[in-house]
Parts: structure tokens; C-alpha cells; sequence
């Protein structure tokens, strides 16, 4: 079995940004990333982020309010993020806490500079296959891991297990974009390992530790593993039990050291698209 | 083989605009149905759409431009349509000839008023299972014939050939929503006849005539064709071979007199629900 490694896919991403950079005269493209509370996970991928657009050579800065911040100053301080010249991108880390009205900020948030993909309208752009708006960063990393793997999609059996906005429903259709036959699988499926089985790509975005094993997997399947868990050690670990693949699966992501490292790569791209956009 | 007939899952559909009617006070809601040139189909839409209105005790008024209007003139006069606090609801009969910007109506057009589910906060929010919006017509009708018909979708495995903006891609997501297991078909589907025999539920949605027979059926799957297209000898037709599902579908509607009849009644209630928010 091949290990998909997410390094190597963030580097051909990165040679994209440098050839996309070029172009660029003026100022360098600005990251703001928005964080409401101090979440482990937030402030993991924080990290990760920042790190990222260093070495890609990009801006970035963190926006940081206190867990307990009003909705009304949240708004206005969002506000400002999003009027400000000097910023291109936003990341906002969610969820946000119950007192701020998500939905709201979703509404708010410049679709040129939602790199994310949390907007109606890029959200609608990525349902109807419309590739000028931005999809959410970890469901266009599952399409840059196949594509940097060159491994066929079109009219190939893909199942994605998982129907989040932020994954399952997205990569689905960013999946279809690029020709597949996809399949949503979801708590509710009846047969879930019989349905996975048959898929050429197995895509996992359910959330759960080791979830999914070498039994739902078809003989020479690539599998593809979104989650970021902790398992029963405290140590990271996916949704897919990985080592039960060797045998079964033909090629499969890590974690760490798959898909997420991809995220923060795909972060960069759609950061440095906004700012060739708002020159 | 059971017929689903179109009129009986109508005739449900109205008992609920008539619970809907009943706690509203002061005017009757208003479609303006908004049509470009003189195509048969649209003129055909516009007239069944038109009974159905007044059938339901709903009015209804057609808005119809010369097939080479402008682009600026036709968006003033959509502008006019769009801002009249008389018309509750707006069908736009697509496509627009190509001087048109279509992208453009579909951002003007206000979502409340979006009965057909063309703006992108109504797609984002189909996209996203949100009820409270507006999915577009034929999607929802096939939703519809199935729950009049007390046909199980949850866990259940739907097959969804054909992936439109009008109806594969909304109704795999309103069926996503029904807690089925969602499988979107297409052109470049390999073995696509393999893959729709697994369905419980199989949609046609491709308009092609007679696309799909009994060889493509599953034994006791439900069929569904959304298809209206023109055969061989000029009768209408689906995407389905009618006949050839006898004996091995459990049930399948018929076109003309299925899915078709049951979109105007979904029209109508959509114009209902707008009406209500709109006072």
C-alpha cells in the first residue's frame, strides 16, 4: 500500500502559488485569521496556518476575541476585518460560541475574501460547479491529494462518508465536477460497509476515531481519511484504522500527515487568488 | 406495477395550501410568471402553471418580452416585477435567450420572492438542508410523490441519473435531507446500468427520451422519471421506457401525469409560503 503524503501535495501546491505570485507587483497578500475563545483545535490550526503562509511567503494575522465576546461586538470588530484594504483573505475558525449568530457573519464576509467558502454565494458557486468562488479549504484538499496522485476520478466510483458543510457535502461536489459518481453515505445509510466496498475512492469525513477499517474497503480502493481525532491514548489519529488497509487498500492518506497538511496549502492558493483579485 | 399518479399526490398538496390559506387575511398571494420569446415548452409551463394557480384559488399573471429584448431592458422591467409589492412570488421561465445575463437575474431576483430556488442564498440553503428557503420545483415534486406515496427514503438507496442545476444536483440534496443514501449519476458514469439496478429509488432526470428501461430497474425499486422530452412519432415521453418496468419495478410514475402535474402544485404552495412571510 502507498502512503498519499501530504508534504509532497503541499509542495506542488506551493510551486503553484509561487507561479500564480509572478504575476504579482505590489503588496503581499494578507491572511486575517479569526478566533473567538481558545479551543485546542482552533488554536492547533491557527498554528498550522500561520506557519503555512510563512513559508509560502504569505501574511498572516490573528485576530483573537475572548470566548465570551458579545454578538453585537463581534460583528463590529468582524466588520472591520472585512472593510479593512490591507486585509485579502479571512479565515474564521468555527463554531463560533452559541452567542454569536454564525449564520450571520456567513452573510457578512466578503465572498472575495472568504477563502473558506463559508458564504451563500460561494457556497452556491461550488454547487453549481462554478469554479470562480472558493470551496471550503479541507474538501478542495481531497481533490488536490487525487489530482497530485494522479489518481482517475472521472467516472470512477467515489463514496464520501460524511455529509458536514464543511466536507462531506462540498467535496461531493467538487467530486462530481471532476466526473465522479459519488455516492453520500451518512449515520443513516443502511450497509454502510457494503456501500463502501464498492467505491475506486473512499473518501472519510465522519469525525469518528478509527471508524472505518480494512472491511469496508475494496480491493485496491485509494482511501482517503479527513478526519482529526484522538484516540483512546490521546494520541492524533483519523477516522480510518489505517494499518488495517495494508493488504486492501492500494493507496492510502495518513493522519497526521495527510489531508491536513494539504488544508493549510490550499489556504495559501485561495489567499493569493483573493489578492490578485483585489488589485 | 403501481402508478404513481401526479394528480393524487396534487391533490394532497392542496389540502396543505388550503390549511396554509386558511390563517391568512387580506389579499390573495400573486405569481408573476416571467417569460422571454415564444419557446414551446415555456408556453406549455406558462399555461399548466397558470390553471394550477387559479385551480388553488391563487392568482397568477404572465409577464412576456420579445425573444430579443435587451439585456438593460430586460433587466429594468425584471427590476419593476421584482420590486412590486403586489407579486408575492416570481417564476422565471429559463433559459433566457443569450443576450441575457442569467447569473445576473438570479442575484437580482430577492429570495423571498425566488419560487423556483434560482438565488444563490435559496441554492446555498438547499445546499446546506435548510427548510427555509425555496428548493427548486421539479426537485421538491419528486420529493414530494414519494412522501404522498409513503415511500421510505430514509437509509434507503436513491440513484439520481442526471446532475442539473434543476433537478440532480437539489433533489440529491433534498433527499440527503430525507436521510437517503445518495447516488448522483451522469454522462461519464461508468457502468451505469450496474449502478441504477442497486437503487430502491431511482430518479431520472437526464432528457434524453426513453434513456432508461427495465434492464436498468432493480427488482421492486420505485422509479421515478422527470423526464419530458418528444419521442420518435412526436408524443411526450420521459427518460423513462414506461412499459418496459413491468415486472420488475414496484411502482413508477408516468409522464405525462406524474412528476410534471405535481411541480405547478409545489409552485403553489411556494407562492403560499411567500405570500405569508410577505405581510
Amino acid at each position: 500500500m502507498i502512503t498519499l503524503k501530504g508534504a509532497e501535495v503541499s509542495a506542488k501546491i506551493r510551486e503553484q502559488v509561487d507561479e500564480l505570485c509572478k504575476g504579482m507587483t505590489g503588496s503581499t497578500p494578507k491572511l486575517a485569521i479569526v478566533r473567538v475563545g481558545e479551543r485546542p483545535d482552533d488554536l492547533s490550526y491557527e498554528r498550522g496556518a500561520l506557519k503555512k503562509m510563512e513559508a509560502f511567503g504569505l501574511l498572516a494575522e490573528s485576530f483573537a476575541f475572548p470566548g465570551d465576546i458579545s454578538d453585537e461586538d463581534f460583528k463590529r470588530e468582524f466588520s472591520k476585518i472585512n472593510e479593512n484594504p490591507e486585509i485579502q483573505g479571512i479565515l474564521l475558525l468555527r463554531p463560533l460560541p452559541e452567542q454569536i449568530r454564525e449564520k450571520d457573519i456567513e452573510e457578512m464576509i466578503q465572498p472575495k475574501k472568504d477563502l473558506d467558502g463559508i458564504s451563500p454565494v460561494n457556497i452556491a458557486k461550488v454547487f453549481a460547479g462554478d469554479e470562480s468562488g472558493f470551496a471550503p479549504c479541507t474538501a478542495e484538499a481531497v481533490v488536490e491529494v487525487l489530482k497530485a496522485n494522479e489518481i482517475p476520478m472521472t467516472g470512477k466510483k467515489v463514496i464520501v462518508v460524511g455529509r458536514s458543510m464543511v466536507v462531506g457535502r462540498p467535496l461531493s461536489m467538487l467530486m462530481l465536477k471532476e466526473n465522479a459518481t459519488v455516492t453520500i453515505c451518512h449515520t443513516r445509510t443502511e450497509n454502510l460497509k457494503e456501500t463502501c466496498k464498492q467505491g475506486d475512492i473512499l473518501v472519510a469525513a465522519v469525525g469518528r476515531a478509527k471508524m472505518l477499517d480494512g472491511s469496508y474497503v475494496g480491493t485496491g480502493a485509494v482511501v482517503i481519511d479527513v478526519g482529526i481525532n484522538v484516540d483512546e491514548n490521546g494520541k492524533l489519529c483519523g477516522d480510518v484504522d489505517f494499518d488495517s488497509l495494508e493488504g486492501i487498500a492500494s493507496m492510502a492518506t495518513p493522519v497526521p500527515g495527510g489531508v491536513g497538511a494539504v488544508t493549510t496549502a490550499v489556504l495559501a492558493k485561495h489567499l493569493v487568488i483573493a489578492g490578485l483579485s483585489q488589485r
